[in-house]
This record gives C-alpha cells, structure tokens and sequence, in this order.
C-alpha cells in the first residue's frame, strides 16, 4: 500500500495532491482525462478564486499568475427595479478568475513535477473498494460519474430538489472591463442574475458571463438556445437580454466586438444543490473522504464552489499530516473541521437563490448601498463564507449586523 | 438586558467570567455559597490543572502560585502484580494542584476586582428561564441541583449506567514528596487505583491521596469508612490498605506522622460518566449553554474534569467575544470547537476504568515502562486529551503509535 489515492484532477484533488507532496506524502491522482484533454475541451465553469484561496495558491507554491495582472478588487452591484441600486463592494486583497483549462493542467504539470503520481483511467464507485487495498486513504474528488451515490445525500441541508437557477457561462469579447476592474454582479428581480468576471483564457483577457436564470424567467431562452445551431442568433439573444435586464454591462459592451471567443466556451445546464455526506465506509472495512462537488454541489452564483473544495481538500490534508489513522476517528475529524465553512457555503449559496428572495437578504443588500462599510465586509466575505452565514443565517442576525453598523 | 449570567462558581464558571472581564463584557456569576462558605467547607476535589491550563490562567492574568514553588512535573508510575512495572513521565511544562477551597476564593476576587458581578443565591432549573430575561445569555456552569436535568444525557458517550469506581480522596500529612515532585498513579489490578498528589492547602504542601475502587475490590471498604466516627481507625485502613497494594507510595509514608490534615479535608462518593448535549432552549425560544460538570462528568482517576472544565469556558468564552447572537448557530459553534477535546477526555477516561482493561491499554502502558518517549507522551498529553485519543480510540491506532515509536 502506498500513500493517498485521489480520483479526480480538479482544484479539490489538485490542491491536496500538492499539499501532501509539499510534505513528501506519495500521492496518486487518478483522472479519466489527460491534460490535454482537459486543456481541449469544454470550459467547466466560469469560477473566480478569492484571496483565501490565492493564498492556498501561494502556500502550495502555485501561484504564477500575477495578482496585479490577472487580479480584481472587488464587485460592483446592479439591483433592478423601479428605483435601481448600484454600488461596488471591495475585497481586503485581490481575487483572481483564470481558465480552468489552463490553470489545471498547469497545477498537475506542477503536481508531476513534484513527484505527483498521475494516471489517466476511469474510476467508477464500483472500482474503489478495489483502489482503498492499493492505498493508505482513498479521496473521492469528482463529482463526475457514479460517485456521489456513494455519498448519501443529506435532506436536512439539501433545501431543493430541483434547480433554481437554469445556467448559460461563457466567454465573451466586446466588453469592456469595469473600473475599477472587478466582478458585475447584477441582479433582475424575478429574472435572476448575471455576473460578469474578468477572466484570463485562451484568448487573453476576456469577460465570462454566466447567466442564472430562474425557471420561468426571461432569460431561461438562453441556457436552452443552441450556439453552435446559429452563433449570430445566440449572440443576439445575449446581448437583447443584457441591453433589457443588465444596464450596468450593457453599457461596458461594444455591440461590434460583442462574440463568444469559440464554440467550446459556453456552458449551458443546471445544478441541484445538494450536500452529501463527508464519508463512507466501504464493505471491506476501510474509509472514503468525500472532496469538492462529491461532497457539496451549490450554484455557481456567488462562485463558491471551487474556493469551498479548494478549502475542504486543505483541511482534509492538514489532517491527513496530523493523523495517519484513516478510521472513523479521522473522518469524522475531516468532517467537525471543515463543516463550519463547507455548510455556510451551501446555506448562504441556497439563501442567495431562494424564490422569492428572503426580506432579510433584500434588507442587506439595501444597507450596503447606503454605507460601504457593509458593502466592504458583505464582498470580502466572499472568502469567509462562515462569517457571511454569521451576518444572514437568521432575519435577527442580519437586524444586529445592520444596527452594529449604524443602521439600525 | 445585560452581558453574561453564569450560573455557578467553579473553574468553569470562573475562568469564563475571567475572561469576558478581560474584554470588558458585563458579567454576573450566581452561587450558591459565598466565598467565605466555599473556603470554610468540605474540599470539593483533588484535582491538579495541567499545563494547558496553567497556560490559561496565565493569559486570564491568574497565574498567582509560582510554578517552581508549586508546580510538579509529571509522573510516577507503579502498575502491580506478579511482575510490578514502575517508571515515570515528564510534563513538558509542569502542572500544579491547589486546594480549590483557596484556588476558587482567590479568583472571584480577581473576577470582583475586575468589575464582575456576583450575586448569592440559590438557582435552580425552573429559575433558568426568569434569568435567562435579564442577561444576553445564561450559561449553566454547576452541576450541583437540578441542573443536569436540562440538558439531556448523551446515551452514545455515556457508556456506563452506575460508578466504575468508589472514591475516597482526602489531604494527608506524613507522605514524602516523590523525586522528582510528582503524582503517583499507583495501580492495584483488579482493586483500582491510587493517585498520590502533591498539593498546596491550608496544612500548606501536603499530599492528597485519591484511592479509586473497584466495587467489590480490596479497598471499596475505604470509600464507606466514616472518618469523623473514628479518625485513628481510618486512617490504619488507609495505611494498611496502601501497604498492601501501593508500595511506592508506602515507602514515602511516615507512619508516625500520617495523618489526615483535617475532618473537612476528606471527601467519599463516586460519580456515573455522562456525557450531556451542549445545549438547551428554554420555552421563551432563548438558549442555554452547558460548560463543565452540567455537560460531562468524568471520573477523577485521571484528573481531567477541571482541565476541560476551564478549556470548554475558555473556548465558549472566545465564541461569545466573536459572534454575539446567542442562538442556535452560536450553540452549534461552541459545541463544535470544544468536542474533539472535551469528548477525547470522556472517551479516554471510560477507557481508563473499563473492567477488565483493555488490552491496548495495558500494552501501551508496557511500552511506557520500556520507552522513555512513550511514557512522557503519554503524560504531556494529559494536557491534549484529544491527542490521547488519538493513540487510544483503537487498538489499531495504539498499535500504529506503538509501531512508530519502533515498538513493534
């Protein structure tokens, strides 16, 4: 038996992966895609990492993307309606949105480097029993395949059976970045959202846009309207919708540049929100962590779901340099210290999408136009999901928060 | 409505007190004694806090006894039979143990001093709720009365339903201090154990003698002899019964001068293990957290329930000074942070007096007798019970310990 055995190349397996090499733990990571695959295919999302996670970048030695190139600072907020407010919000230090197709190929190349075991073969839940006799501790870190049935799903911090919000992310170029250069996020009552990123691809730096669209809404045409059928169509579709709903984008657009950079950048779905349990145990005895979207799938909304995976694949492998006796103790352990983050993640992405939108959530988001410093606290959250959850997991949370700033 | 209500004025409720002081929070501690009763009455324990404890009162600004004068610094062990094993375990920082009749007394002077509040008087559990109207919260710090009632008994850490051992504890002149300064943990397989430990008390530096006995063992008898009917019989009971079963706390004894150091100094009983939830909430909607014995008593065999006494207060008093919404979120926060350690010191304790001992338990005793880094392991981690755990939650995780200290 050698060392850990990952099943999954995503942030979650990568971040862990080189975490434990950092300490000369022998590591496998099992994908069914080569880089180049990876690198080649469609974008996977549309996600930003925020300064705790650039700071795990940076712990882990992964950090090559300079924060003052490829960085932003903060977001600036559209909230429509017959008296529209917009107001930015600033983050403590940078986030940063690359590519996934570059960045992760990047991170295994680094992961190889370091000693990292990489092997290219599909893993289904039937095949891991037979993978936990090969390695000290298994680590489930794909959401991909058969693997979350392995994971009972747990009913009382999975609100929703169904998605709330249809998705359309792509990559755009014809829009002009904000200033200063930071995330849109911009919100139709009734419609749902649109953000745009600055995002660092392929094609230099260019603007993803992902629409979340509630079922019924305006905007649901578009993750249900096929690019690659008419892209000028589609195209056209995008841009009525933002010209309708998202003044404040709408605005940054030059009509003429306005395009997808390629077919293979879009993303069109949705997901069921969902939180599993963090471990199982396998017939022959031995344990399973669950990391990442195995673990918990939220709505990419407010972006937290790779800074969450990202954050719970350190935790477990602080854990993993702490305490080699992978039994229930240490599952449990995983589980008690993560949880405080990776449920306020789930619960405070659930809140956000919660139809309609709960009184306390509208009275916060009011408050932050009026006084930056609520603004200021609610965006650099973005990296502290757990305090987030302090300000909004009840309607009298939200009323101290407000009164503490003043607001009362 | 004002700052904190603590209910009872031990450890718990005193180094919590202690440190919401220290950051200016309003607090009132409730008991049912004066100091003056507490100091003239029968010694509540013989406990000893060790050093993460000592470290504690450091930084609550408590730290009144110099640890060179009063401190000891690990301990003696003698484990009987055919083949008696005898050999010690350092600290890496010393501990010490104070007559609490002197040690509590001079800390809600302290609390006073520092603007506390203290109120006598009586409160029972129906009397909670009346309480828990005029604080922001009330946190149940005394196991005494009816309070245990409130919070119910956790059947899953709570293995037992009656005492694994009869105590009789009491302060005894005539017994020299071990070299160097140290406990003794003197064990009679079969019968029980005795703890010899140096403590400081109105006589000054005597020795508190803590026999736990196996109901139905040798020295039960001792546990249900009255002192005040005959001290001069007790006291040959006790000699006798520790020159028969403890023969390296006998050779310290001088026979002529043994003696209890007073009627008051001497305390019979026994204590069922329980492990209680967290938390309650009241009828009026308003929560109610447990600390200290309320929330898990432990046998004193090995001298935790203080120590995690003053840690799970100072770990709730840290959560108040972060979040001051005193709901279920906040509850949840306080049992999270506290249960690795506050649970590792149940679970460790049961184990200790499990009948018969576990055989990982014996062999990790063996290894200490013939591994000096093994024993002093062992006996630091009286101040990281969880760490304890770590190694004795399994016979696995013993063997995997054992193993790294080349003992296989």
């Amino acid at each position: 038996m050698e060392g850990i055995g990952i099943v999954g190349a995503g942030v979650a397996g990568l971040h862990l992966g080189l975490l434990l090499r950092g300490h000369g733990v022998p590591v496998t990571i099992y994908s069914d895609r080569t880089a180049e695959q990876l690198a080649g295919g469609r974008i996977p999302n549309t996600v930003a990492h925020h300064h705790a996670t650039v700071e795990r970048e940076r712990l882990l030695g992964v950090d090559h993307w300079d924060i003052e190139e490829y960085g932003y600072f903060g977001h600036h907020h559209y909230i429509g309606g017959p008296q529209p407010l917009r107001f930015p919000g600033f983050f403590a230090a940078p986030s940063r949105a690359l590519d996934y197709r570059i960045y992760l190929p990047r991170l295994l190349s680094d992961f190889v480097e370091r000693g990292g075991e990489f092997e290219v073969r599909p893993v289904q839940a039937v095949d891991v029993e037979e993978l936990s006799q090969r390695h000290d501790l298994v680590v489930i870190a794909t959401g991909r395949g058969s693997m979350g049935a392995m994971f009972p799903r747990r009913a009382d911090k999975s609100p929703y059976d169904t998605p709330q919000r249809k998705l359309c992310g792509g990559l755009y170029e014809g829009v002009a970045h904000s200033e200063p250069k930071g995330v849109t996020m911009s919100i139709s009552p009734g419609h749902g959202e649109l953000l745009a990123i600055p995002m660092y691809s392929f094609a230099g730096h260019v603007t993803a846009l992902l629409f979340e669209a509630v079922p019924g809404g305006e905007f649901e045409v578009l993750t249900a309207t096929r690019y690659d059928d008419d892209p000028a169509t589609f195209e056209k579709l995008v841009l009525k919708t933002i010209s309708e709903h998202h003044p404040t984008i709408f605005e940054r657009i030059d009509p003429a540049a306005f395009r997808l950079t390629g077919p293979q950048d879009l993303l069109q779905g949705a997901v069921v929100p969902s939180v599993r349990e963090d471990y199982t145990r396998l017939p022959n005895g031995r344990y399973v962590v669950a990391v990442g979207d195995v673990h918990t799938v939220v709505d990419p909304v407010i972006g937290q779901g790779a800074n969450s995976a990202s954050y719970s694949a350190w935790e477990l492998g602080q854990t993993i340099l702490e305490d080699q006796n992978f039994d229930e103790r240490f599952c449990k352990k995983v589980a008690r210290r993560r949880e405080d983050r990776v449920h306020a993640v789930s619960d405070w992405t659930n809140l956000m999408i919660r139809t309609p939108p709960p009184p306390h959530l509208l009275e916060l988001l009011g408050a932050m136009s009026q006084n930056q410093a609520i603004a200021d606290t609610f965006t650099d959250n973005f990296s502290y999901p757990e305090r987030q959850w302090d300000i909004l997991a009840t309607p009298e949370r939200t009323r101290n928060f407000l009164t503490g700033h003043g607001m009362s």
